[in-house]
């Protein structure tokens, strides 16, 4: 740990900013982002560091408050499992008790050696008898997972950063230039428009992006390299059935329901990214309009018969787009169903991306992930 | 063969239309919907039938006139060999001669029976000796294959269905309502704007829906019944490389290259649907605008190393969206590989989709798929 003094912190304009160089930018401050600067610290704590975002930490918009914080070894294999091993104990020593351990019950229409039968298990959760039509889903495999929320677990990290060491800038858009960074320190007027308000040059040595959905972008804009990354816009509807502290998280495939602010959140990959230029559309089924998109909508449709509680009341479809909780995530490939990566884009450049999978994604790699990295870049 | 009178044709609002009953309609004049009308009047010659597109025959912004127009059965298996058999007797019947064969070379990386070694066959192609890469794809099989353009395929089924009895409606937009359709003739005003005209309340026995991409909204919006259908804007770009009537195609995976009009087109099937509420965007390319669409640039680049041909300044790539061809089309349950389906969504409507597929798509099967459905509804 770097005993030194906290570092800087910049929330708004009105905090004059003259440094001219960092050794090391993270441009993104949501989990991967604070998590990344986090490691940086403890790994090269001789290292000037600057972490950034265009908004909080997290940033309101970006896809760790979407993220559903679940940490689940299952089905892990080779280098996965390690930097689950060690996202988990990245996740104990920032949560503590904040880290919660929860059942999940894992839904399959195929036996497994450690499957109990469904239709008997769901007994115990009386509540939850009528969510699952044992007869399609006819086994189910219990085990133990932890729970966080990816706000706090972000929050923590980019405090304990800055605890550390590392300079906080929020706020602030930036665009990659060569051998640097520009920073556009933003602020709000009266009429509540997002304006730049100064802009400022600054040399780096390692610019590490995790900006999610719009890190490809900022590697394309200011670098004028190309990525075979894409993005989709996810969105996490509500399923308003009671939970509580020891509600189980249930799966099936690769749809996830999980125990959220005293109802059920409801997580689904999207099947593929959105297109260049897409803008989010609230859905219309049969005639009616909806808040989901469209293709939710035809994603969870076929999946009403197994699990008929998606076919209730309780399923929040909302009206418009802006009932339903959403946001841009960026796909590793294009591909929802890849796991999160870093990679070097150019020297100097890393690229951060955490990707849609609901098992063996962020939640359960990201930490591990970026603890790899930071020993990579020392 | 029909040999009652010709059947009548209304092309512009200013013919009157007193019908008020048919015991078939077809929605949309393309290949599969001529196609239809065309089979239908061999088939079941006593029903009164009404052909009908909301352009002309066939639309002009229909998927029909981006078809690549490849008769190929190569790597079919069981029905759809049966499917191609028919639709080439459909072929030969309605071209004759402007049913053209040609070689086609399908690139692969990976070594057949029937495979020749790339780098030799390419020297008999003197033009082409550059196109590939034959390390990268070093065995070619040659085939013959039957080449038409879809456009004239599709005027001479109208025009046959219409000799044969059918009634055509050009210039009207359909709506489905419970036992029938309505119809809105469109007229065009002094200020270009297309207006309705009249509308028309016909009552119908068996809707046969084949209007593309438009079809699945068709059926949601009229009869309120969901469909798993999904679409994509596809472009064909040009490839400027002098093509000639000896010129072969080419192929490699999914891509094919198709000699057009004294150039090559460039056919390849998108990577997934796009989703409710896309417009198509044209894309940019480290920063540079063209009218490809992103997600094609993404597809072809990762292509550009094994065929550099597309690296050159002959891929036509333009510099908006209006400088390359492109259409929506209709994908069976979403899926772009979907061969063609022609499925009866509830009693008296039946829905046809030509998906997108270059290989096994409704080039090769389309007319086999529309003469086996009118056999289903006699």
């Amino acid at each position: 740990m770097n005993s030194g003094p906290r570092g800087q912190v910049w929330a708004h304009v009105g905090q004059p900013f003259d440094r001219r160089a960092y050794d090391v930018v993270v441009i993104g401050a949501g989990m991967l982002g604070a998590g990344c600067a986090a490691a940086l610290r403890e790994v090269v704590p001789g290292r000037s560091l600057l972490l950034l975002d265009e908004g909080g930490l997290p940033n309101e918009e970006g896809a760790t408050l979407l993220g559903a914080g679940v940490w689940d070894a299952a089905g892990l294999e080779g280098h996965a499992t390690e930097l689950a091993e060690r996202s988990r104990a990245e996740l104990q020593r920032w949560l503590g008790d904040a880290l919660t351990p929860r059942t999940l019950l894992d839904f399959g229409a195929e036996r497994t050696e450690a499957a109990e039968a469904s239709a008997e298990v769901l007994q115990a959760f009386d509540d939850m008898a009528d969510w699952v039509d044992p007869e399609q889903l006819p086994h189910v495999t219990r085990r133990e997972v932890l729970t966080y929320r990816p706000g706090e677990l972000t929050l923590r990290l980019g405090q304990g950063a800055v605890a550390a060491g590392a300079d906080l800038m929020l706020n602030v858009r930036a665009e990659l230039t060569p051998g640097g960074v520009r920073l556009h320190r933003l602020s709000v007027t009266n009429r509540h428009e997002i304006v730049v308000h100064e802009t400022h040059d600054i040399t780096v040595d390692q610019v590490i992006v995790a900006a999610g959905a719009a890190g490809p972008e900022l590697i394309e804009s200011g670098l004028g390299l190309h990525t075979p990354h894409g993005r989709a816009y996810v969105q996490r509807p509500r399923l308003r059935q009671p939970s509580g502290p020891t509600s189980p998280l249930l799966r099936a495939g690769n749809l996830l329901l999980r125990p959220l602010n005293g109802e059920y959140a409801l997580y689904l990959p999207p099947r593929s990214g959105d297109p260049h230029g897409y803008r989010p559309t609230s859905g219309r089924l049969t005639g009616v309009q909806v808040g989901l998109r469209r293709e939710l909508l035809c994603d969870l449709l076929p999946r009403m018969d197994a699990l008929p509680v998606l076919a209730t009341e309780a399923l929040g479809v909302g009206r418009s787009l802006a009932d339903i909780e959403g946001a841009w995530l960026g796909l590793p490939g294009g591909d929802p169903q890849h796991a999160p990566t870093a990679e070097q884009v150019t020297p100097g450049v890393w690229l951060l991306l955490g990707g849609s999978r609901t098992r063996g994604g962020a939640d359960t790699l990201g930490l591990g992930l970026v603890r790899e990295l930071a020993e990579q870049l020392a």
